[in-house]
């Protein structure tokens, strides 16, 4: 038995793909099809209730592409799959050599607006597909999400808390770093703390408090180990006695020369027990105590104890934002939109099919300010048309290097509360925020109507 | 700037966990606590409209208990989160000595029905929650999501697709494998084949087909490629006209002793569709020709195709499957059954709180089976309590070691068939499943309503 962890690194990252990916690219090899092509990622429409997304994922795209390469492992195994020895002679020997514009992490983006433009010989920009997707979707879905609850929480603190049901290592990992983007405080997940620099935060579990005989005892045990940082949970048995204990444990405290840092609440009605406990906690004096709030947490029920006027100080957000449960996934895709003929010109592509028209050529997003600075709209153009506003994307990647100077975490983060800022409120609503405008610029519209000319000519001349 | 799989290793798998699990087991350390205690892993309640649940995650779990161990790099850093000295050198010898006993993977299995239970001292039975749950939940997630999915495609072959919106690389790797483990008959996942031996299948994207001036193109480099296993994408432009030419191309290739493997529906009504494709594909002599179809299925969408008598040979899922969309995550919890008091006596616990009750003390399920064979009823009984019906829980550790003597991938999968097949219908319907019944044993419950009276008492008396 292997470790479930051992082909989950960089060396094996090549093979992460769908199996389509590899049949695709043998029959362009088989065709001697190099030519470059170029593929928009972009996100088709977005999830329920959201009104923007905030794009995440570039850093580690941009390792994929840096990285991607096949070893004699992976060779052996691919031939036991069908391919032909030229071709795995050709991917012994694969690397990424491609151009790669984008948007920068943290960027609120909306539906349609390309966010990572690859433009490389077909094989290499096709092979991409997967883990490019993989990578954006989980992040710029779990990004949207932690700003929405961010936002819902007015500036009180909010830490991201789902480790335990994010799907498995690599989400953990992802989800606590595009939270932290997106204006969390922190994680609980320890690992992430040391990987990232994110601050991590946690409190107790009732299994410790039930591991006592009383509860007092266990609250005095907790802070006697943590005196200047004890955060007590008071709902194991009752909210209000729970409440009563940790105040006795906070003067007990005050005695020794420090202060109970917080109260949490797990359960219940949290609106109600928090204003209880706000004013038991200020009768005793003890309105420093924090009083910080968790339990099937997100944007939603934020929004509803905030309207109740909750006295929560600090929201622990778990499951619900760390797998976005009432969406798990963003409508991320990665579609041609340019390739070159055989007399060495490109030509723009695009698909007609019902509801999943794509935009066709190279292109480039715009976006305008109002008066004040506020993004007004966003105008998506072709790469080469003069367009006033500001673009969106700048080029990551010259032929295979990364031309990129990385920002930080922090960076990231600090440009995301900007970008945020800027949005106006009426995009940013929990439900029922209004629609951005994105427009498509003249030539782009003209560009469209011409190819469905084409396609609607050639189809009909094709098939009859 | 790290790789972002630097730390996704075996070695940093004891920093996988909250924040707080490290908090709570300072302070046991801090108090000399180390007596044994029990943990109970188990599903509170089954998501919307899944009658059972398919357990899966054991492997993951076990590697895990057998490789927790803290670096020099770990006890530096959490040197910064404010830990003592004394207990960093206590973690730095840190392994875990418990028993555990599960059920096996695969198994079919129902609420409050422990999973897995770990009796440790209770430093090391509580720093293994955040791991157990979080490999456990996304497993069995996927594993009773892709079981359902499976029944509804009644004998036809479904392959997991999911890997572009499933939630990073570990998720991507656990889903083929609890999708394999539930009855799918393989993953687009090229590495999940290298990694499980899993069969790996795929066809082609649209960009495939666009990439060529005509359709027929296409479909006539990818066939010359794979001419003895070509399913081809004939809903770019046109399904039916993408039919008739997929149609001669599959004459084409009967010429060179080869037969067309497939056709793929991606869009569309895929029911009308494939009845349309299977009309004209049969009266072109091609009945072997599969008709394959993908987009946007689940469990609910193939019941319904079924319905209307949609003509699918095969159903490549995707998202739904691989996010388990329609509740991405289970009810999995840790809780906090027995402890040793400190007269050396075993003290069962119990939570009360309202709809979160536990079930104390430690315990063992049993099967019953009706006159043919089939599961009848569960009764969740005291470990040492004689009871009829097969024990569903096993030893798998003891002192730190394993004992158990892990099965195949195929082995699981078999098991996984078999235990479903013995599951009466009724509680396989994709919706209106049937309550499966399971009971407590007269001796569990003459415990709780003890426990209930003592704890209770202790309350009253506590808080007065």
């Amino acid at each position: 038995m292997n470790s479930f962890l051992k082909y989950q690194n960089e060396q094996n990252i090549s093979l992460f793909t769908d199996f389509y990916e590899l049949t695709m690219c043998a029959s362009y090899f088989d065709h001697k099809k190099f030519e470059p092509a170029t593929f928009d990622l972009f996100i088709r429409r977005l999830p329920p209730n959201r009104g923007y997304l905030m794009f995440a994922g570039l850093e580690q795209a941009l390792q994929y592409l840096s990285n991607v390469k096949f070893t004699e492992e992976h060779l052996r195994y691919l031939k036991t799959q069908g391919f032909s020895q030229p071709f795995l002679d050709y991917l012994r020997d694969f690397k990424f050599t491609g151009d790669v514009w984008a948007a920068p992490e943290g960027t609120v983006a909306f539906p349609c607006e390309p966010l990572i433009r690859v433009t490389a010989p077909i094989i290499e920009a096709q092979l991409a597909e997967t883990f490019l997707l993989n990578t954006v979707n989980l992040q710029t879905m779990i990004a949207t999400k932690a700003a929405r609850v961010v936002n819902a929480a007015r500036g009180k603190a909010v830490i991201e808390f789902g480790l335990r049901r994010e799907h498995g290592i690599d989400a953990g990992m992802k989800v606590a770093r595009c939270s932290y983007i997106a204006g969390c405080q922190g994680t609980s997940n320890v690992l992430a703390g040391l990987a990232y620099g994110i601050p991590v935060f946690g409190t107790m579990a009732h299994s410790f408090i039930m591991s006592y005989e009383n509860e007092i005892d266990a609250f005095r045990a907790f802070a006697k180990t943590f005196p200047a940082n004890s955060t007590l949970l008071i709902d194991t048995y009752e909210d209000m006695a729970g409440a009563e204990k940790a105040a006795v444990v906070a003067k007990e405290l005050e005695k020794t020369g420090h202060r109970l840092s917080g109260v949490r609440l797990d359960s219940g009605d949290l609106a109600e027990t928090s204003k209880k406990v706000r004013k038991l906690l200020d009768q005793q004096g003890l309105s420093y105590v924090r009083i910080f709030a968790s339990g099937d947490l997100d944007e939603f029920e934020i929004e509803n104890l905030q309207k109740q006027g909750a006295r929560i100080d600090a929201f622990g957000v778990g499951t619900k934002l760390g797998t976005s449960a009432d969406k798990p996934y963003v409508d991320v895709i990665y579609k041609l939109c340019e390739t070159m003929t055989a007399d060495s010109t490109y030509a723009p592509m695009m698909k007609l099919s019902e509801g999943k028209v794509t935009l066709p050529g190279r292109k480039q997003v715009y976006r305008f300010k109002d008066a004040q600075g506020k993004f007004k709209k966003d105008v998506i153009a072709l790469a080469d048309e003069k367009v006033d506003g500001e673009p969106l994307m700048g080029k990551v990647m010259e032929k295979g290097k990364v031309t990129y100077d990385f920002p930080s975490l922090s960076q990231i983060r600090a440009a995301a509360s900007e970008n945020l800022s800027l949005l106006p409120d009426k995009y940013k609503k929990v439900t029922g925020a209004a629609e951005y405008p994105v427009e498509l610029s003249q030539n782009l519209e003209k560009m469209m109507e011409n190819l469905k000319r084409k396609l609607l000519k050639n189809e009909i001349s094709e098939s009859s």
